[in-house]
């Protein structure tokens, strides 16, 4: 990309902010929104920062057709003493590559993007809550748009990014989930897309996920997709497993998504010296560990609630109830420490916070 | 859907048409298009033939982050008599609610929607083109377009056809294609999207194009998900195969698409006494026919090309020429009876053809 600036066009109608006790997920969007767009052969180009609004597409647009789409999603903080700070942002914009890699969409420069956004959160700063347990909820996206119905990977994109106010995940403290076991509905195979941050991954679960919530779970538990015996992700997190001691999370096999929050647990749980290890997990040994009292926790990790416990799985017809249906110690304080480093409230001994300028280089 | 009328608004404005003898696939639009919305608790309403025009969607739109979006494609001919025919269509609405059903998208009134698109083609039958072999395309799709970031099922849809003049997939006559059969990626498997038309299965199988192309291939031949051993589809087409007299083709097994061209395919070969099976075909059979000589024809189908004879498969180092890399007799006779049907230069014996009434109620 030649050009490195960004053109910042300001709204002259500012809409009104939500209740920040009463914010819900994804439905209000901020003041702005970054945008760029790539044709070939002249690359990604024209980056600005524009009032919110609709885009208007061609009928014929790829994306409208064949998916060819990936996004990311992560999260500003305010800290208590008024300032805004990103999560390992640049483990986003290495994912949203990887994605672009699989999808057949052209790498962005991650750094310039980085910078784009911190201006746009700079910019809508006044949106970031400050309420306990809130946060600025940032989705970076990238569409085709090429007019043309042909298969062919799209010669036109835009890449945008839009923010949304959100509330804490656990409006009354953590409650652990229960999750049903997919025998028959499959995310992702090797080979295919399941490590990429696409649309057609998202699309393909939601049948499952919508019957087993009729049937009073809150998420599926996606086994691998050649012999439905291993363990790959639950609804759209990352998931691990306390068996006597030991921390084990499936591996990253081609068919997980690589999440930041399951990489910071890794983490963490090493810097704490809790043994951890990356591996094929299956629901056989699951259900062995449970018959022996072995299995002491279990929970997702993923951006939006960082943490979710898992207090009974369900598969083939046995019900597991794990640690009486509690939040284990362990998942606890995970939760805490993420959450406290997130929101500036303890020492980042990995490095893991990218603080906002607030003082934008545009007038405000 | 209570309200079965369908608005017309006319363009203003008619767009130049393309010349006829140069007709590229999906680049070129119709002066019109049909629209319905959906919403929850209304269903779908407000169905509506307008000028062809761009969607304004917010960016927040479900399409443009969790693919929940099917589509299907069929075409309209001009018949010598000037007539315009349509190709078993109520097909094409079946497999979109069949689609629906697997992407958890509100069903359609089959019968409701073709009334509608034959009105759109008898409004814009000056874009179906006289010159031989040209048709009109017709994309009907569906889009998800809640403005919610939350991954579940939208609650707003947009049902959409368009229409693109096309000219015939060969111009200089039929000419077999290279085929490299697939090892590394993998379309679809059992329990996911395989057997949908929906934008993720195309998103996914781009890379593994992308890079048989550069090898000088025209399409993969993709293989089970789960073994890698048996054959599913070929590009985003069905696939026959004529061994020792018999034509086999995968059978219908949750992640192959219920192609259309498939189903007549398969119902002329029985009509004419041809031996035909659709049945399980691993990789290691068609390379044992090849050797042996049996292999004697092989071919994809679908609607774009009708029947696309394959003169090369790839496989493993191995290049399996089949018929001297010329079209077979069989593949002939499909193409030249089906091509016959399409234009009503033949009897229908199968009642495949629905007539569109240019006397549209609309006062053009």
């Amino acid at each position: 990309m030649e050009d490195q600036t960004i053109r910042v066009e300001l709204t002259n109608s500012k809409k009104e902010k939500p209740d920040e006790n009463h914010l819900e997920f994804g439905r209000v969007f901020t003041d702005h929104m970054f945008i760029m767009d790539y044709a070939e052969p002249i690359g990604w180009h024209d980056a600005r920062i524009v009032p919110y609004q609709p885009l208007v597409i061609d009928p014929s647009s790829m994306i409208f057709h064949y998916g060819q789409s990936v996004f990311e999603g992560l999260k500003g903080y305010r800290t208590e003493t008024g300032d805004i700070q990103l999560f390992r942002p640049e483990k986003n914009f290495q994912r949203l590559n990887h994605s672009n890699d699989r999808l057949v969409i052209p790498q962005i420069d991650e750094e310039f993007v980085l910078e784009g956004i911190k201006e746009l959160v700079a910019i809508d700063r006044d949106w970031v809550p400050h309420t306990e347990g809130t946060s600025i909820y940032i989705r970076p996206f990238i569409i085709s748009t090429e007019p043309y119905l042909g298969v062919s990977p799209s010669k036109h994109f835009k890449f945008i990014v839009i923010m949304s106010p959100v509330g804490s995940y656990y409006k009354e403290g953590i409650n652990p989930v229960k999750i049903a076991v997919e025998n028959q509905y499959v995310r992702a195979v090797k080979g295919g897309t399941g490590e990429a941050k696409t649309g057609g991954n998202y699309a393909s679960s939601l049948k499952a996920q919508e019957i087993v919530e009729k049937e009073g779970y809150s998420q599926v538990l996606w086994l691998d997709g050649m012999e439905r015996k291993y363990i790959e992700e639950v609804g759209a997190m990352n998931v691990f497993f306390k068996i006597n001691g030991e921390v084990v999370t499936p591996q990253l096999n081609g068919s997980i998504l690589a999440g930041v929050t399951r990489d910071s647990v890794i983490q963490l749980l090493k810097y704490w010296d809790v043994p951890v290890s990356e591996r094929r997990v299956s629901m056989q040994e699951l259900y062995e560990a449970h018959q022996n009292g072995t299995l002491e926790e279990a929970f997702g990790s993923g951006t939006a609630a960082v943490i979710s416990p898992i207090g009974e799985l369900r598969w083939n017809g046995e019900h597991l109830v794990i640690n009486n249906g509690e939040i284990g110690e362990l998942s606890q304080k995970l939760y805490d420490t993420i959450t406290a480093i997130q929101y500036g409230k303890v020492e980042d001994p990995f490095d893991w916070i990218e603080k906002v300028n607030l003082k934008s280089k545009v007038n405000l």
